[in-house]
């Protein structure tokens, strides 16, 4: 669990890191310390102990399994659980059927993908009200889950690409993170769409070759099943085809949901952008001053115009601000207005003796 | 486009506002000002101006408008050439014919939604690759533009539901923005899975009473179409059948769709919260002391706390902090490492000679 939530930290850490026009500013070395100090210290060795790292494939590995052992956990359940029912009453399935196991199996996928060719159907009302349950829960763990795996697959090829592209230049560790940082939504965009384009071409292929289609029909057919459409007029009917299509069918709707989600990202991130152009370019006024003074000593100091600004961009809220000065408070246990190592010392003590 | 940008603002302050656990701490009034003061002027009049604000419904309206009807004019337009283009290839169309132009709109929305129950199936090269073209783009419609639609549909609803719920305890403008602060992705969740509920009710009744099915199979087509499953065993035959199905499968599909997205949102807020109690009950040490002190001197203000710890949380980043810096020391003129109602004057005389 504890590690459950440093790995999300560490990842949310990375992840938010992209809501700003590179090309407006660039990042520059300001007073405050770099991103990578900010890494809490479970995540980060600190500098003494950075001989006990483990290598950098090995913290991504570690970073990405949980969430992917997850997702592979909840399909294999409900694949096998799917096949399962509807293996026993096949016999209640009406159509194209090839062999008992294999016809669950796509059954199930054509089912939980809601391609929904018709090619097989459920011919009673139980297993009719079967199909119904597994079509819910199928949907309901393509988009919640799946997406989710796939969301990380996605970001740690994008590390691999980045540092493949960069390769002659050298780029440091902080360097790659920077460019991470600023073209991640870009990047996934591209990554995810190349591979629809490549999981088209070999499922067109495919129909071709093993099912014997015309090219247009084959393509059609695969445009019908990437979007989840299946008209089911031209669907898998061979035993190799449908072995492929169980492999295939997943990977594609989640590929052009997943780009179709990172493409809403993208529009969220401009209008984003948009908002922070607006208020970095409002006049401040004397209202203003009055309200982002937080201290009440008559004055904004540089960390109070962040909060202030930081708060009109959306990206935080009173709530957020309130919260954390209830906190500051606490540790500030001589009530000097500043935190010294003295307070947080005391305040640790105070806290472990109640 | 300026008017655009103060609503994504205002709604923004609104939206971002529900990432804190209402039960752990309440709301409180802290040192700095309200959230309503935090809203830019251009958005809430000043106390002054307060007579001339608009009413709170026409307030809204505006506010919600702009996005409403972009969508209705994209899925106008959508379905004008789509319906156009199946009319006049009517004849390469198979399937269950009912009315040419009725028929048109049907294919139309069925494709667009990827219910695809193939009913009506494209049958010539041609009409499969306009088909192709037409899922793609619908897909895209439905899923970037009529989804934000009904989000904006969805609060609105939520502020009234909250109003009338709280009609007795007569809340204030302030209260209300509270209560749905706080609780925000609940009411959304429950506000679409009752609508969800009410429109699957509406739809098997109707199955039963017009299409003569029988109870399961109008409830499993009924499932078989919100989740865009579309076997096509099932479907609608009747000529009032399909002017029911035009508008029932569109509503139908997004909202269940929307309904995951919320479920989406409602984990990612619990994992937020898991983070930000990580965050707070955190150990500082003197190396999170010395990052957090922002300007160098030594000793690290409220405001800077709460910018380190933001950060920690994963709301903001260095870029957001770097950009903010900038401005400051652009707006701090005389270089006293605080703002007054002279610089800003300075700087805004300064920057209106440029």
């Amino acid at each position: 669990m504890e590690n459950d939530i440093e790995n999300s930290l560490s990842r949310k850490l990375l992840s938010t890191a992209s809501q700003l026009d590179p090309k407006r500013r660039r990042f520059r070395r300001c007073k405050s310390a770099p991103m990578a100090d900010y890494l809490p210290s479970e995540i980060k060795p600190r500098n003494g102990a950075s001989q006990a790292a483990p290598p950098p494939s090995q913290y991504l590995w570690d970073k990405i399994h949980p969430s992917i052992k997850k997702v592979g956990i909840y399909l294999f359940l409900y694949l096998t659980i799917g096949t399962t029912c509807f293996y026993f009453v096949g016999n209640q399935i009406k159509g194209d059927k090839i062999d008992g196991i294999l016809d669950s199996v796509y059954f199930c996928i054509v089912t939980m993908t809601t391609v929904g060719y018709g090619d097989l159907v459920p011919n009673t009302a139980a297993t009719k009200l079967l199909a119904c349950a597994f079509v819910f829960s199928g949907m309901a763990l393509v988009g919640l889950t799946l997406s989710k795996g796939a969301d990380y697959l996605v970001e740690k090829q994008e590390m691999l690409l980045i540092k493949a592209m960069h390769m002659r230049e050298k780029l440091g560790p902080a360097e790659i993170l920077e460019e991470i940082e600023t073209n991640k939504v870009r990047y996934k965009c591209l990554m995810t769409f190349s591979f629809l384009v490549v999981l088209i071409t070999v499922g067109t292929v495919f129909l071709v070759l093993v099912e014997k289609l015309e090219f247009v029909d084959a393509f059609y057919c695969v445009c019908s099943t990437v979007t989840t459409l299946g008209y089911g007029d031209k669907s898998f009917s061979t035993k190799y085809g449908r072995v492929f299509a169980i492999v295939w069918i997943l990977t594609s709707t989640v590929c052009l949901a997943q780009l179709l989600c990172y493409i809403a990202e993208f529009n969220t991130e401009k209008k984003q952008k948009e908002l922070i152009e607006y208020v970095l370019t409002r006049k401040m006024t004397n209202v203003d001053l009055e309200s982002a003074d937080l201290d009440d000593d008559g004055s904004v100091g540089a960390a109070e115009f962040v909060i202030y600004k930081l708060k009109e961009m959306g990206k935080i809220n009173q709530e957020d601000i309130s919260v954390l000065m209830d906190e500051f408070e606490n540790l500030d246990v001589d009530q000097s207005g500043t935190l010294s190592l003295c307070d947080v010392t005391l305040a640790q003590s105070v806290r472990t003796k109640k």
